[in-house]
């Protein structure tokens, strides 16, 4: 078993500008790369460029990144990277623009070479340093050495062919407070979604149930805000987390359960949950979180009932019906369509690297049984 | 708050072997470090020799460290390092060839230094990388950045000024079937005192904490084995823990334990049994462990009775009697003599870097508690 976590992290309000400092040591000019909205209003945006202006070091900005971000995508910014001479890169925002700023980091680091290098399994994973400023509380991007990017020849999504970690990660609560409650409600749940397919993952060891476990006592605490939030009166989809009641300390534990979350997957990877939600998000277009979720009820059933019982119990669920009263709650799924769940069944199938985490024998049969 | 553990570690049978190619990337020539008996005895030096050897990386030998190593023979084989012209440092064995090889990579690194840089606050902290290799279950300094030495002019042990992380950690159970039962019970309680100073310490975090919690669950697995083998019929100090009953499995557990109890302490430090432990070693020669376990009932009366009830469940123990019987079954401990008692409270008390520490305000009357 092993133990590797190359990141240095920084959880606390403010932090980009208390190391500032570090950040700017990552090079001489950054890429700042954003999806288009959520950075400049939550001022992480702000934050970064006035860190790095402070410190001396100039930035190019690429705010184009689209949720689920396709590979089309990276090769644009990996051009205007290499026009603009960059050397190092920060991905600001949930895990589409952290997945994206290591995937262009590879990409200007290896400039000659075309899309195809980012999923070539062997080749030289050198790439430019990457700091990672999350903004959402789910996909643990900043401290894991995954970047999912959309393959719209495969109509889904997976990881590049090269391990990442970023170097930095500078996790400020502040962030979160002005993302929509159904943001944070549908990133918590791909969180949980990490500490329950690492948890039941047939890489598990000690290590990773370190995080896992610490992971979940830290996300427990936040469950009744996220029920909160997700029912307070007169709440929209565009509701921001702030004025639905949400306060910096549960926004930094989510943060906190999240980086570890992201831990224990970088030990682990995911599992069968994970494998089959890209599907439901390229087919159906649901969100990562609640598609995720939409396949935890079922990935836990298939669990002994004790070790279940015992893994939800940390999470601070009395069984398998209160999780499932929970997600219903906070990310109001609906049913899935039988054709997109027959496609995600095929597809995983054929997926043997995403079967082979999974603690219990997959099969077709036991796939079906969790897209019930 | 933060993360960071820029380690690479791994833990299992035949580790060095299955990674001398990570070991062997380190450089170009080697120093191993080790003491005069126990890396021969459990094969350590062996396979790292061989390991190297394979890899077609050389190397020289320091086999001189003294238990509580000092600063005298530290500079003897920086010269011997020098000579050599060795380019990385591999520390194999207890705590005291560990700590010994961080200060070594220093020293080589800054050739033309005296001793006195060694302490030399706010220097220049970059070192030869720095390979260890534990052979006992206490001291966490695989995965920490402390190198402890003794400091004849002040009759103390403190670590040096700079922070020195080893790049790699090989973490191999077999080589713990051979020490002394009574050496292995000495740096489990030396690990169980690193996860109670840093669980009962101001700059804990639910980082640092991620890494307690672990550590005292897996911590918990081998306690009844200690208490066995120390217990065990026929016992003699220097009955082999293998001839004692204790199980490879076992082994792995308490490696693992000690080293997440590290991975607290390179978060938080330790605290007041540590400062105090340091006096009772130098002037007593009482075991490292053994000597911080001397104070830690003390330090956990200290606690507010719930929090340390529930530390002391994570560890299996029912409460603080429970833990006293427990220390003195596997320690073995004498009284310690009320002049050397007296020199170690006045002595850290004039250690302020030591006294912040502690999560509650340290004044001489607490320590003199502590020592009660």
């Amino acid at each position: 078993m092993n133990f590797y976590l190359p990141v240095t992290l920084y959880a606390e309000e403010h932090c980009v500008r208390t190391h500032q400092k570090e950040l700017a040591a990552l090079g001489t000019k950054a890429l700042l790369v954003t999806g288009r909205r959520s950075a400049r209003l939550n001022g992480s945006l702000a934050d970064v460029t006035e860190a790095l202006d402070s410190c001396g070091v100039s930035c190019a900005l690429f705010d184009e990144i689209e949720e689920n971000p396709s590979i089309e995508t990276v090769m644009k910014a990996r051009d205007r990277g290499l026009a603009e001479g960059v050397d190092f890169v920060v991905g600001i925002g949930g895990g589409s623009p952290m997945d994206a700023a290591k995937a262009i980091a590879l990409m200007i680091r290896h400039g000659r070479e075309d899309a195809s290098y980012l999923y070539r399994a062997g080749a030289d994973s050198s790439a430019l340093p990457v700091a990672a400023v999350p903004t959402t509380c789910g996909t643990g991007s900043e401290v894991t050495p995954y970047a999912i990017l959309t393959i719209h020849e495969k109509r889904t999504k997976s990881s590049i062919s090269h391990r990442i970690f970023p170097a930095l990660a500078l996790l400020d609560p502040r962030y979160l407070l002005t993302a929509p409650a159904s943001v944070l409600c549908d990133t918590a749940v791909d969180a949980f979604g990490h500490l329950a397919e690492s948890w039941f993952n047939a890489n598990a060891t000690d290590y990773s149930r370190m995080c896992t476990r610490q992971g979940l006592e830290i996300w427990s605490r936040s469950r009744a805000a996220l029920e909160g939030i997700s029912g307070a009166a007169g709440l929209t989809p565009e509701t921001i987390s702030g004025a639905a009641g949400l306060t910096p300390e549960t926004c930094l534990n989510l943060l906190n359960a999240s980086a570890m979350a992201g831990m224990a997957i970088s030990h682990t990877g995911t599992s069968l949950p994970h494998g089959l939600s890209y599907y439901l998000t390229y087919e159906a277009g649901v969100p990562h979180g609640k598609a995720v979720g939409y396949f935890l009820a079922g990935y836990l059933r298939e669990a002994p009932a004790d070790e279940r019982d015992a893994f939800l119990k940390i999470a601070g669920f009395s069984g398998l019906r209160q999780w499932e009263e929970f997600y219903a709650q906070v990310c109001r799924p609906q049913p899935a369509s039988p054709d997109i769940l027959e496609q995600a069944v095929r597809g995983l199938m054929q997926n043997p690297a995403k079967l082979k985490n999974s603690p219990w024998p997959a099969s077709e049969a036991m796939l079906r049984r969790i897209c019930r």
